[in-house]
């Protein structure tokens, strides 16, 4: 074991700092000294072994610290949390430093074999895994309770002790990354591998799927288009349009699985084992025994969860859902009174009037959004789920719910209660662009404004005072910690979701929504980069294999647009003239064409594979070379005793 | 290495013998004796390490053999294929030999640890796995091509000179289970882990399944009686037992995974590994490099075997299926000209000729459906599947299209085209009773009536020679190989599959069809038991954790079911008379009311987990200790290098 490891050389020169730990200000020393020990103590005695350093201010605040690791150190780690690395023979394999040999680009010390994104990962971890011994409560807080393999970072944490973990910029790799990403003007692919690189494998989807999805509206906007500018009203034209979409959203989201396998068996993670998951932060129960780890953690009733679930959160989204619904009626009413005014009154006044009730119900709708948020993140934590994904499944089908019928509640009545198609276009094409403008505005734009603003007054405040040699570390930091946190793409999927839905729930009715979905998303790609590299604090990386709720989400999305579309068609005039003498025979038609479609989706959806044949062979490869190892151990015991 | 292993002392007293190979009559005697040395001849040397024991019949023949095998040696095979056994601590876990104390029921060279099907599984996988070094081909036949690595016992039986493999009877075990399945009148469950036991997995899962469904449908048939008998027709009657149906038959399927995962766990194969498979017997294809296992063997083109599934079979069966229309129309053609010929000349010949459309239909149904069967087994042989379950999967496909249409276009077309609830009501109940009926006669008791006098007349034919002491050994082995082999549970689904056609999809018009299915059901069971213990051959235990491709097959049957049904309420002159004014809102309650059906049976299937939560934690835990097993092999080098 290499000595330099130990509290006291930490400030060794190639000390390197990786990620940066606040605690609250006026931390007791002892809790600090405490904490610092643990982190660089050696695994055997129970620490993550990792190199820690105050951030010398000249101001003693003694509250943050840069958190790094040896080279040596962040190996183990990487086999530790299972990474995948590609190996010489150019197949993936799981990373174990004895046959770190074996793998590509691997050369002795070699810095650059682990991506900065993954380096970071592994100190997360390793510090989420620093776990309670003996201690009963963290040193200087008696409040603050532990128990025997209870992570420490996280009772901090909670106890607001740790005020934040989170990684460091790295000024030269995210200019070069900045620079091929949005820096040039240019046209062609994202770089995925690089953005991967540097902000792990879940923001690398995330920016993958918004340029898939970009791309596969192309079609669909190419062939709007002249429904568009040549008035098209013809019914044939309009069933092919819509049998065109509603087909090509089935497959654009079947090839985006493959595509998915492809890139995640590229960068590692679709051959990576889930990993054992810990209860959640904000888990409480009382303590008892897992039963599936055996260990003593906090335990909480299922049957009481699911109480929970079933009887006040169930209850309390459905009247959340006649609530929003209720709203509309009103702005409704609103709307016939406002035109009534106008009508009886005309003037400037009333003209003007006109677009109050839409305005109101604009305004409502995002305060009823925010509300419901809010509220749903507070049932969901109170249902007390053990992990953190189960808690993220639960919230994103709360929340999703509600937006869906917060957002499209007023199209579908004006469709299918009021059938005034020309209203339906005019208000759908107003809520998909303004929804696309206030969200650039609100998501990218304003705070890289408010971020320069601060920058620059932090620029001013440090050169006033420049003291240090070491300055741009500390500068670099103290910038860093005010800005942002990103909370994760839950926000960019769900603009896209409820973008889909505009694009594809009334597409036969708006064939140009494409193509505003299409511009809005290039721009979007831009000032989403632009937000991730300027605006927020670097996100830890989060190795992850598909976009998980979000698929079925939106293969929910593209089902019920089938049953819109068809409906839709089935009360236009073009299609009512077609049958002129019986009603009866075109609902027939009209159900019959939908089920139809839908048989042709699950099939499709049922054919085509969600991976692309030669990464099921690899796959298959590599089970076959597991299964034949396994073999191999056990026909050791097997020869041993047929040597008897 | 025991010694006696070798191929001379196989007449040891304590041989056992558990598997029959019966080689074509005039084999080469070089053949013989190639393939029972690499039988008998150690692992090490490319042998699969059994005994064998030809059957010592007075007339000469020389072309059975008896195999079996020493304690040791299955439980070393038992280890290869990864059986999975209850240990002490009541958890289930793989079984190795190295470990084999640590197992429930183990006691040294306890006989009973293995059950006889699992012995003759272990045999069976041993001699399938039992391949050629460097042999170019079968001694004695020079056709009969070898390659490295090919299984010998498959080329023997494709080139004809292995005739058949089959385990043999246990007389005594076979007589307790027969006591305790079928043999006394009792009511209550089957003993399903007897039935496991001797006949394994797949077969105890079919009988599983079949009692399962038949509790299952009781509620539906107790539900359904009051409505034959007091002739209930009124409208919200008729939906509520429409709705319960369809909402229970979700429930039973989803609820039957649950029980089935129960069950195999019990059993071990939920958790066991799916073996590599290997190439089925009939796949050819040129010499080549399998790029998953880097081996040499057959190759076919992956793009050759689409083309010719989407190019010709996709394209036959179609045909077929449009023939199976055709004919159907002939039938009613036929109907209607028998009944006008019934109307203009009343006598009693014109009566009687009004049954001979419906006897030549059924009759040409069962011809279609026969020939259909060989045309498809045909195809999907041609179709060239380098594995079983692909082939199953396509030739299962394949029938149970065109079985859906055979069976019931007829009946649609009654409903949907004319309209005539009588005539349905009518067709629906002829068509279940005589096909219950007719399967259970051909199934069961005409096999078994030809079995019995077979078996007398051998019986005779031996007694009339009978000359040696271990003559009942001999009797029985020429007894069992003459009988019938099971060729699966292929059409035992079929059949369970196409009633709960008859009772799902037009249950709302014939309430008692759930009636009938429970009796039929309950004198199946006792027939199916007495087809598997005294008309057919022993066949191979198949371990398997599900009932596979059924269950999607049944869950499909009841989404059509959905739309079936409410079609028929829509139809239904009661629903009509509630909207006498308007045709167009009762077909838009009836298509909302389709919808949400569906949408509830398809959150139900999200939302009832498909393994109880015991069963959960069981797998979590073992999940858990293998992450945990691997970590600390992960840590073993760590600790390692730490100390250098």
């Amino acid at each position: 074991m290499v000595e330099s490891w130990s509290f006291l050389d930490t400030v060794e020169p190639n000390f390197r700092p990786l990620v940066v730990i606040e605690l609250a200000k006026g931390t007791k020393e002892e809790t600090i000294e405490w904490f610092t020990k643990r982190i660089v103590d050696k695994k055997a005695n129970g620490g993550a072994q990792l190199l820690v350093k105050p951030l010398g201010t000249e101001n003693g605040e003694e509250n943050i610290y840069l958190v790094g690791a040896s080279q040596l150190r962040l190996l183990l780690g990487a086999e530790t949390v299972g990474l995948v690395k590609e190996c010489n023979d150019n197949s993936m394999r799981t990373f174990t430093y004895s046959s770190r040999k074996t793998f590509k680009g691997f050369a002795g010390d070699n810095d650059n074999f682990l991506t900065i994104a993954e380096c970071q990962y592994i100190i997360k971890h390793e510090l989420e895994n620093l776990r309670a011994k003996e201690e009963k409560m963290i040193p200087g807080y008696p409040q603050a309770k532990l128990y025997p393999g209870k992570s420490i970072v996280r009772r901090l944490l909670t106890n607001g002790i740790l005020v934040q973990i989170f990684p460091l910029h790295d000024g030269e790799e995210l200019k070069k990354l900045r620079h091929s990403w949005y820096g040039r003007v240019k046209v062609g692919y994202q770089p995925l591998d690089e953005i991967r690189c540097y902000f792990g494998e879940t923001i690398a989807l995330y920016f993958g799927f918004l340029e898939y999805f970009t791309f596969a509206l192309i079609p669909m906007a190419v062939i709007g288009i002249p429904y568009y500018v040549f008035a098209w009203e013809d019914y044939d034209k309009y069933v092919m349009f819509a049998t065109f979409n509603l087909l090509w959203s089935t497959v654009i989201l079947e090839v985006w699985k493959r595509i998915c396998a492809i890139m995640t068996y590229r960068w590692g993670t679709l051959l990576m084992k889930r990993q054992f998951e810990e209860p959640r932060p904000g888990f409480h129960g009382v303590l008892g025994i897992n039963p599936i780890t055996g260990k003593e953690e906090p335990v909480y009733s299922s049957i009481k969860r699911q109480i929970r679930i079933y009887l006040v959160s169930l209850p309390f989204v459905c009247l959340c859902l006649y609530f929003s619904l209720y709203v509309m009626m009103i702005y409704f009413d609103l709307e016939q009174w406002a035109l009534d005014y106008h009508e009886e009154n005309e003037s400037t006044f009333s003209s003007l009037m006109l677009f109050v009730p839409s305005i109101i119900y604009a305004v409502v709708i995002e305060i009823m959004n925010r509300i419901y948020r809010y509220a749903a993140e507070f049932l969901t934590s109170w249902e007390n789920h053990r992990l953190e994904s189960s808690y993220q499944n639960h919230l994103i089908l709360k929340v999703l719910v509600f937006n869906f019928l917060n957002c499209f509640a007023s199209l579908f009545y004006i469709a299918f209660v009021l059938f005034d198609m020309k209203l339906l276009r005019q208000s759908l094409a107003t809520l998909l662009i303004t929804s696309q403008i206030i969200n650039q505005f609100a998501e990218s734009v304003f705070p890289y404004w408010l971020q320069k603003r601060h920058k620059k007054k932090m620029k001013k405040r440090m050169y006033s005072m420049k003291t240090d040699t070491d300055m741009s570390l500390v500068e670099q930091v103290n910038l860093e910690k005010e800005m942002g946190t990103y909370v994760g793409t839950f926000d960019d999927y769900l603009e896209l979701f409820l973008q889909f839905g505009y694009v594809s729930l009334f597409s036969c009715v708006y064939p140009l929504a494409a193509v505003f979905a299409v511009l809005n998303n290039i721009t979007e790609i831009y000032s989403d980069a632009l937000k991730m590299c300027r605006v927020y604090k670097r996100p830890f990386a989060e190795p992850t294999a598909n976009i998980g709720v979000w698929q079925l989400a939106f293969e929910t999305m593209s089902v019920i647009s089938v049953v819109t579309n068809c409906i839709l068609i089935g009360m236009s005039p073009q299609v009512n003239a077609l049958f002129p003498d019986s009603k009866m025979d075109l609902m027939l038609t009209v159900a019959l064409v939908e089920h139809l479609l839908l048989a042709i989706k699950f099939i499709m959806a049922f054919v085509i594979p969600d991976k692309p044949r030669d990464i099921q062979i690899k796959l298959a490869k590599l089970e076959f070379e597991s299964l034949e190892a396994l073999k191999q151990q056990v026909r050791a015991p097997d020869m041993h005793s047929s040597e008897k």
